[in-house]
């Protein structure tokens, strides 16, 4: 695996050893992409937990967010942090690593080893930059498809993921239902409204503002767009909490003073959250990664792909589905949600819905919320049920 | 009247006629600046329109908001088009010109002629910049007193804006009750909450990623921080509608073509817009004029200056204020309207309160809302009669 992904951070010594597995397709396996372009030697790059049944029927798929990455448990090899869903994945926990096989894929286009702007294109021995063909949703699926193939399983238990990452469970469940036996896409919608559109434009254009973007070439040129990325993150983050957990968390308060200072430093902690969250994500993602990434998001429109009809997508489906949307999403409302279930009724599929009361925006997916726990953990037992998979304990 | 402002349009050789008026307060009138400064040589800019009567008592003040300026009513200098409250302000219209006499002035620390970082600095005979002293919202509003002052003026009849327009009305109210007959306070709060800091952190810190920037000195060094200006006026303007007007202005409709184009051109019409609302937003406004409105806004809590009770901000007072909302502003919510009208209650102040149903975000309070002239109208005819002046048509 080539990988650029090193030079970002300072603990780059301990990435090769966790970074997982990686496998690159031979070049008579391109990966085809939706914008009718091939790519050509597709690396992905995964990790794994738990153990893969005898029978492969306990494995369990989970699509990370737009920053996620192949970290969804144990400790992140750059952050030395938490992976991104530690409250739900694990042993005993809803997403069961004592009893499910569950894999986690960097995303194509993304910075953590999958290919992506960041990587080398093997074809030059050059990062690819903006060379990098465009790709969407259902792209990124197609490619955790090949790798589902190359670990020879040929159904997912369940496929699970929120944000873009219930998107990519949405193109999942539409693209290969016969794969899917359970699917859970949280705090995710069918389409990416114009206002989340909006916000990605925001970010990007704040990327390619930034003169060290140099036209996406920054790697060769030796520079890093790190103010635009940072700027690019602030926006997004607020979108991602509500108003009233910035409220309940930062309110008006000072930062470390008593009284304002009559200048334009961080006067209050929200300003100072804010720019902790810009510089501490440069260290870790791509700001070309991140323009490919949100551009798949925007692209994403479930229903323009079966005439314009959501229901289509999901025709004579037998994946059993669990939506949940949060109350305090205001990027991906409840509306959005239940448009996917109105849908998924329409279709006759198996579906579950549940909106979730919390305070804390669209994050609320990845935070400790003992109500999501309960609920998806019952979901899945039943799932585990119908499958034949043994008891909790058993 | 010193004013650099010229140079960011090419109209320049208009405004000079159409800037309105301007004075500039002797030395010994220094304007006193809640950071403790003072102003030296202190400029307001303003326009009027219509007649004073010869009781001095028909006089309308009109605050404009965080982009705005003194052009309310006719045709701005710069771009050509209408002002910024063209439903509201105008013969036979709620603000009637026919009958009162209407002054809008630029805030100090804007760039329309008022003082601000954009214009020359007396003492030095060089630009602000950073040298100009953070303002608040209280000193813009102390600066138009002393410009009602010159003008002759004891008691205003009414004081009316919206957004950081109505900050500054409430702060009337509160700094100068006797001198404010009425008050029309729109889509405002008494403080700046956490999100709206944040975001208008963000913008600040895109105008300061620009290596155009130069540390604020740009007009010196002949650079112009163009770029991030347009990121932060674009993070901004999402936040100035609602997702409902996105959604049925752009949707997903594409931009000059009929599919993806599977590049990060603008496909999506609101890309392009929120395009052309950055680069259009630079041509008329300046970068450190930005961060000197935004801080003076995050900077508000006009509860903090009476003991933390708003209430006590309006004891006594005899002015009357119409308070009003709009369904779709998430920006200043109605539960932030209804603090304000909760606090006018509890000092026992005359206060009417509406909330508008629309669906165009904060906005709203520039727009052609037929029921908000309606009920202003009405709230304003009641006062003129309160207040002794002709009824409409007399």
């Amino acid at each position: 695996m080539s990988t650029l992904f090193q030079p970002l951070s300072a603990t780059s010594a301990a990435v090769g050893d966790d970074v997982g597995q990686s496998f690159t397709f031979p070049a008579e396996q391109p990966l085809k992409l939706d914008s009718g372009e091939g790519l050509q030697a597709l690396t992905i790059a995964w990790k794994t937990f738990g153990t893969l049944n005898a029978a492969k029927s306990n494995a369990v798929l989970l699509c990370h967010a737009l920053t996620g990455d192949q970290y969804a448990a144990g400790v992140h090899p750059v952050t030395g942090k938490p992976g991104w869903w530690p409250f739900m994945v694990g042993p005993g926990l809803p997403i069961d690593t004592n009893r499910f096989f569950v894999i986690c894929a960097n995303v194509i286009g993304g910075c953590m080893g999958s290919s992506g702007p960041h990587e080398i294109n093997p074809a030059t021995g050059q990062p690819y930059g903006l060379s990098f063909p465009v790709i969407t949703i259902r792209d990124m699926v197609r490619a955790q498809a090949m790798l589902i193939d190359h670990l020879g399983i040929e159904t997912l238990f369940c496929v699970a993921g929120g944000s873009m990452g219930g998107m990519q469970v949405l193109q999942w469940a539409a693209s290969y239902p016969e794969r899917v036996f359970a699917a859970l896409p949280l705090a995710t919608a069918a389409r990416h409204s114009a206002q989340n559109i909006a916000f990605h434009e925001v970010g990007r254009q704040a990327i390619m503002a930034d003169p060290e973007w140099n036209g996406g070439d920054y790697i060769t040129k030796g520079t890093n767009p790190r103010k635009g990325l940072a700027v690019a993150r602030m926006a997004a983050h607020i979108t991602y909490l509500s108003e009233a957990a910035l409220h309940r968390k930062f309110g008006r308060n000072l930062q470390d003073r008593a009284a304002l200072s009559y200048r334009f430093d961080a006067d209050f902690q929200v300003e100072s959250y804010l720019r902790y969250q810009g510089s501490a994500f440069v260290d870790r993602f791509d700001a070309n990664a991140y323009l490919y990434i949100t551009r798949a998001m925007d692209y994403f429109d479930l229903a323009a792909d079966y005439g314009g009809v959501l229901a289509n997508a999901f025709r004579d489906t037998k994946t059993r589905f669990c939506v949940a949307s949060f109350t305090s999403d205001w990027l991906f409302p409840t509306a959005e949600a239940k448009k996917v279930v109105h849908a998924l009724n329409a279709a006759g599929a198996n579906v579950s819905f549940v909106e979730f009361t919390t305070d804390a925006g669209h994050d609320s997916f990845l935070l400790d919320v003992p109500e999501m726990f309960q609920t998806l953990r019952g979901f899945i037992e039943a799932a585990a049920s119908a499958r034949g998979l043994p008891a909790k304990g058993a």
